[in-house]
């Protein structure tokens, strides 16, 4: 199921960085749901490159175009095809990486699966292809958000060395987040954030940082044991987007360091249903949500493609000295906050829709 | 699909903790491959409760029955059921949890997801469900290895505050993981681990703990793009066991604070292919794996039943305290050791066969 | 998906024809619905071969035990697993088969196919494997009558030559249906039916037949276009079974005869809803159920294995005679009535659980 | 699944009759396959309505755009995106049929299914649907072709009372088809086909017809015990393109009524395999090919939207007459040729790569 993600709320992701286009489509949304372009575009404008000068320079615009699925602004419940089109190649800029593939990057392993890969940029491991994720998502947070009130936020905790400090999980809105260029709401942290990124890219070097996305709203119920628990999914859906290296929920790897007795949240009162006084579990226990907001977390390495001269050896097993031209991002985690979400949302809402079945 | 795991290597786990027994069902295993119950019940003997007076002490003897797809000691083709009868019932342990459910365990979100559940122990977010995970990774383990020499080694890595230190991801091997009870092959480490544990069962208290697992001798090549990219089904794997709250691939969430320039792994030659001097990407790159040894991380919180006495509510709101009764596991880390080893079995044979397909 | 079949109501099927057992895990079962072994014996009970002299002298008592999935009479909403005991081999019956594939048998094609295969009898593609589906189906029946109403009736049609007339779709009975050994509710077809089988058994020759059956009560508005129209489930469930050659609903090849002014069916109001004149569509439109009865037929070819010698090939390709030693059954549509009334209600329920996640 | 077909080749199509576009996604295709627009259009243009006057009198181009997944004219093994543009829209065609439901069309079910519908034509359940299967039919018939040799060839078989006869399906070419424009290879046959086409169009009625379909060059071996089995596959394709009725495979209905001893097809050696003297089994065996030709046959009944003045009533119930308004086919059958084509190739590539996961 390689291109396809969902049992029941499902996408579909097709396209390559530099061919004639990406996209998605979706099945399982449930009709009526109100849809049209303007719902799509403002997330996949926070997605797109460009948008400051810590991220790479390419203007895509990255219109989408819907195609089929909805009518007069309603979803039929039928296949949502989502396209948009690819611009500004230059495949000259990867000339030199046909013969040396790019370290830690996806040039090898390609190769080596399909025996045969795309001549310029990253092909399907291009971060283009999280196009067709995102404008999937935000149908999905649209639905979620129509029938449920479920919003998601996500922004930039760590860039580097530089964590973010005293964010309430509870409050923080989107607004907030794009405050900084960075996506990251405590002000001063952003600061330091954007000052470590330019840095970076003036040593034509790269960062890496972590990323924590809140799910509010999101009733108790959701996950399917055993496989497709609530954490299990975020998780894969996290770890397939390009650069992640880990995923943790509530107390994560730092609640391994905590006795049962201060690790687990005890039930409290709240309405006509059961809350929790503390958040360890990160809204989750036993694989399904338990009505408190759902956190996780997600960790992205600097990207790979970078300005150094790197010694590598090249595709013969020749040493060589590499440096990659062209425009790179030295800080994929702002860009990836509208990503994180869009995830997000896919799990969820395809959850949401696997619950509907045992409703009698 | 939620018992069910894999597009060609699949398995679909049954049973809860207290019925007539659990069991899976493996389907796309190659026929020809030799099967017996001999290659199962070590690692489900390495996963039983009741090794030593570390973990809980229910005698369970959990011998496996193959019923079908092997004949005279091969694999058949055709669908492989694993069956294990439950023993040991004692309902009465759990009576007083029926109105008050425990914090942090799956007693309330199972209550809210399906309006009814087991009348006692965890139902099917027991551990218990993980015997077909582990029957079903044996004979995956035997598949890998016979057709590609793949090995998994998994060893506990943290114990609550104790890390190990100083293991040769490289040579480590099963019986060196053993020599502890505690799983850890740093013997000064699995000392002082082991008294943790100690201290907390008499505290009626649990601890969480870090397993780590390297999967040698994986081919490059292996891994789906997009959704299924080797880290996103491990981590989906992995954070499907009970009690894990985090996953993380080589560099993790500690490589999100080094520079591309120092996180990139630059390739060198290694015999007749390509090898990576570092392993920041912990053997895999752009989803697919790169011929380096896959490494990873898991998190396990500690378990939320205790013998303490706890203030929560009861299922109506009412404040009350609760104090689990029976035998419980202080501590499941090393228990599941081959949980994991079993789970990354069913990932990496379920992309062997899925790369197969692209082989003309 | 070889041996799992449906979507969200889903069922993989397990066993060889000589091995330990056969069975079913069934996930996606409401949670709360009443199960017990009482509901699903009857039925397997109909497909038992020996129940007279007009079907194979196996005694096999195929008793199911519900392993899992099930407390106090009610589904939990997790795995149902379904196992029955293999019981009676003898595999000195098969031994002349070992180095003779049977015409029109499965004995070539699983060698060719796998590489290896069981030693006697039909392995998975015998007629036992069909157990499991059976059991599942009831459970799939218990559910789609207990909360819709549906009933499911099948009955033999046709054997070789000889057809049923004047049967009342809209109000045959299962007990109408059994009144007669041969389960055809017109009782002088039937007696035709009876003696031309015993005719055939005499001879150590086979014959074939045609099985209809009405699913009544079905809510309009099930069918999940586009690839899993009614029709297209209908069809791959019920040529998945052993032996069947077609498959047609409503006017079906006759069908293609009729102009569309004639063949059309006028709508009507009946009562709160629409209702159709004449039933040429057979209950489905565009793939989706319209409220009227859905009725099909299926094709099932006389059985491979007969006591008769045949002329035909060793594996190695050297002319040789084949006589089946054994007992087999003349004629197979009797017994397989219960199992097209069992993967029909596998293909409804998957529909009803599907068509839930749309209602908003 | 609704809008996904297969398993390891799998389609994903897209689109309704009116909207911007329709099309495909294609995963799975082999890398290096040689793909091109050309490779596809031939099969489109067949497909096409407005190629006699024996159809439809629209005229869409329907030209095909590769939107990714290929690269100077290799597949990378990258999701294929297939898009196609709509055109020539004409609602007010359809304007009276949105208060009445048409007799025998999706109409009606459409609105119960998603209680919304597109507003004019018949929206996903349109022919213009099949656009997508078709282009993604015909990349699988390249690889198939380029692997394995394998050729498909279907031809009408019967339209309303007239049958063809004396066609060799181990001969008829798809040249031999197309010499007709009712696409009956035998021409006296056809001429009498196309008189009653024309008959039917001046009487603004409608006819049906069988299309029957060889795979040639299938080797032994493919098909997925026990619910993926070849014939069941086939008939899901099958019945799940708009119109079918029916579907039988090698003697299918009428094989019903042959002793075993006459149905069976005794083996020969042929060559270095093993043969079989008579076909009636259709080439599957156990649901797994035998490496003799694939035969079977689909049933279309007769276009449910016909200019004929029919008595029917309203969403409402209230009594009504309705005339088909527009341009309408009189038979949609030789159109359907290479749908048919496209779907047995969708079918049997999933299945070849399938296989590919057992042969170690």
């Amino acid at each position: 199921m390689s291109s396809t993600f969902g049992t029941v709320f499902r996408v579909t992701t097709f396209g390559e960085s530099h061919g004639k286009g990406v996209g998605a489509v979706v099945e399982g949304c449930p009709p009526g749901i109100a849809i049209s372009e303007k719902d799509i575009q403002p997330q996949l404008d926070r997605r797109r490159p460009g948008q400051s000068l810590l991220t790479t320079d390419r203007d895509e615009s990255d219109r989408v175009t819907i195609l089929s699925g909805v009518e007069n602004g309603r979803a039929l419940g039928t296949p949502i095809a989502l396209s948009v089109a690819n611009r500004d190649q230059k495949p000259g800029d990867y000339a030199s990486m046909q013969s040396i593939p790019r370290p830690s990057h996806a040039d090898y392993t390609y190769q080596m699966k399909y025996g045969i890969r795309a001549s310029s940029g990253g092909g399907r491991s291009s971060a283009r292809e999280t196009i067709g994720r995102v404008a999937a998502g935000a149908i999905a947070e649209k639905f979620l958000y129509e029938q449920y009130g479920i919003e998601f936020v996500a922004w930039v905790n760590a860039v580097s060395m530089t964590s973010a400090s005293e964010i309430d999980e509870n409050s923080v809105t989107r607004s907030a987040v794009d405050e900084s260029i960075v996506r990251c709401p405590s002000k001063s942290d952003a600061a330091q954030m954007e000052k470590a990124i330019k840095t970076a890219k003036e040593a034509k070097d790269s960062l890496g940082g972590i990323i924590t996305c809140v799910c509010r709203n999101v009733p108790a119920g959701l996950g399917e044991p055993v496989f497709d628990k609530m954490e299990a999914r975020l998780a894969q859906a996290m770890m397939s987007i390009p650069a992640t290296k880990g995923f943790e929920i509530g107390s994560g790897f730092s609640g391994t360091r905590l006795n049962g007795s201060k690790h687990n949240d005890p039930f409290i009162k709240r309405g006509d249903r059961l809350g929790t006084l503390t958040n360890n579990s990160g809204g989750v226990q036993g694989g399904i949500s338990n009505g408190e907001p759902i956190i996780f977390r997600v960790a992205f390495k600097p990207p790979a493609t970078i300005g150094q001269a790197q010694n590598t050896v090249d595709f013969d097993g020749n040493q060589t000295t590499l440096e990659a031209k062209g425009r790179h991002d030295p800080c994929v985690v702002p860009r990836a906050v509208p990503i994180v979400e869009s995830m997000a949302a896919l799990v969820i809402s395809d959850m949401a829709l696997q619950q509907k079945t045992r409703q009698y």
